[in-house]
């Protein structure tokens, strides 16, 4: 038995603008080490058990995907190639027909590349916990273990243990409000749904095929057109624009009988999604350091030869490239998206 | 009668880093208009009854002025450049030494180059008021109507009244703590020390001769051995070292019995000494402006080019030049000065 990882590289990550910007998204740099998030997802994976990963991305980051993976000496099994982002039900759908001919006993774990993981080992040991069911034909995701009543990300309802941590889904929340997500931690039977998922490839393409068979049909057509060049596959783009856009929890997830989940997941996740996060578990150091004077609680991310000085700031985000400068109040990380907006609307394209 | 402005450029200006550094200090760049703060200053005195300026500066900023000056279509009579500045009694005595032979009636004003003043005919006009005074031998200085209990300037107290605006000086203070300075406010007989002298040369070397004769006798050997090159005077450099370094307050004003002021001097003026300061006054545009999310209150300037972005922020200042970027409270900005300290502790010259 194997576990192929499929990396999804599909997020632009405009909450940490101006680092991730659209010739560079988030998760291509080095964010919270010394690696990129991306590269720290592949390594991740160079474990007993887990075959050498897929990676699917937008066509645009190839040489970028193909650089990265040589810097640390890593190489993919294959390289999906989108020539545009049609959303997790299309990567998902390409990853279980891509798997299907992996041989017997192959499972797929579909995973973000963006994503901060502080207890590898402990989130490795949940994926191999998680293999029996998988096997057995259960869609499997996994519940991140709350920390606080976020109202950012979808919850998981557990239902009826299945075998160890893994149990039924009794349902599949979307991002609650504020009451509702501390009613939420309080239960215990709610976790993140981190949007990962370990499944059979057979056993995913029957759960497309009762529950979204033009997205899985539509997906086929593009991967049976695609061109090859070695690893890397091109889907037919005609093909590819016509597959209905939606996610994986809204196609299938949410229909299936057979999801389940891995509750409680305990691995110090994060999902990066602010530079307020960063700050938490960056270990990365700004060269010059920056200059502080009277200040405190400040997250600062320069690019090299950028020195950033401090007066007085207190509980800011600052981020500096050299074109583009960022300063936000921490505590309104969350709202960095409008500013990719705002010149997205006044047609600064060049900022973006 | 012609008055000759005499215009000071020793400026550095370290609360207004980034921008202003050691290359380009503070009255080079363009603060708070689209022409520098030294270039506004020459434009203020191409007016009736004013000869062509007299410019005093560091040696290393000739090529700097002779292009700002060039830029604007103006010349100087005299570029007198410093091999490294020793205060402003040095300065002083070398205006009245270079005008000495200016001719029958001729009037020196000693100014800063670095000062903005909003209402130049209402300036220009106190100093055409000042010239009988300064003809009849007084050391006028200009006395700005206070307009807040600044701790920041030295203040001048009236004494008797001359004729019109000009009275005698009933004593220079220093510094003056927060209650003093309410008390100075309120009592309406004081006005802020600007550093500007308006003299008879003549007059002016007398009061050297009888209180700072060292420095007139150090000043006059620099002068005398001095190097000429077009308009550019090059002061000998031994000489000039030897000088006693000193303000020509200390030196002399505090010291002789003809030192007058006008005052009060309301002309919307400002030294333009924080970044705080700035966002109250300059009228320049950010190319591009920066994107503002749920943001007040923040002064920013950036080089052209750099874009700017504030989300949530509120009473910052912000100065970006690419590889420096400031953020700092906006009622900080007065300790700007101590990030030039901290950099040359830690030997960033490059950053300096």
């Amino acid at each position: 038995m194997a576990i192929h990882p499929v990396i999804m590289c599909g997020g632009s990550g405009t909450r940490l603008w101006p680092v991730s910007d659209r010739a560079c998204p988030k998760q291509f740099h080095r964010l919270v080490s010394d690696k990129s998030v991306f590269q720290e997802t592949v390594l991740r994976f160079r474990a007993e058990g887990f075959a050498a990963p897929v990676i699917i991305s937008n066509a645009a980051h190839r040489s970028l995907i193909e650089a990265q993976l040589a810097e640390i000496g890593a190489e993919a099994s294959a390289l999906l190639l989108e020539p545009e982002g049609r959303n997790t039900a299309a990567v998902a759908a390409m990853a279980a027909l891509h798997l299907a001919d992996a041989g017997e006993g192959a499972l797929g774990l579909l995973v973000p590349s963006d994503h901060f993981i502080g207890r590898p080992e402990v989130f490795l040991a949940a994926v191999r916990a998680a293999a029996d069911a998988a096997t057995g034909g259960h869609i499997t995701t996994f519940g991140i273990a709350p920390t606080r009543p976020d109202t950012g990300f979808g919850y998981i309802q557990a239902g009826e243990s299945i075998s160890g941590a893994v149990s039924t889904v009794a349902a599949f929340r979307e991002k609650p409000d504020a009451a509702t997500a501390a009613s939420y931690l309080a239960s215990g039977a709610y976790s993140w749904n981190a949007g990962i998922f370990l499944f059979r490839p057979d056993a995913l393409l029957a759960e497309f095929e009762a529950h979204a068979p033009d997205i899985l049909s539509a997906t086929r057509t593009a991967l049976t057109g695609a061109r090859r060049d070695g690893a890397a596959i091109y889907p037919d783009a005609t093909a590819f624009a016509a597959i209905r856009a939606t996610s994986l929890d809204y196609a299938v997830m949410e229909k299936t009988a057979r999801a389940a989940v891995y509750a409680p997941l305990d691995c110090a996740w994060s999902d990066i999604g602010t530079w307020s996060m960063i700050g938490e578990i960056s270990a990365r150091q700004n060269t010059p350091a920056p200059v502080e004077i009277a200040s405190e609680g400040c997250v600062v991310h320069a690019a090299d030869g950028i020195l950033v000085a401090l007066v007085g700031a207190e509980n800011l985000v600052v981020v500096a490239d050299g074109a583009r400068v960022l300063v936000a109040a921490k505590d309104r990380s969350q709202d960095v998206g409008a500013v990719v907006k705002a010149l997205k609307e006044r047609g600064l394209t060049d900022y973006l």
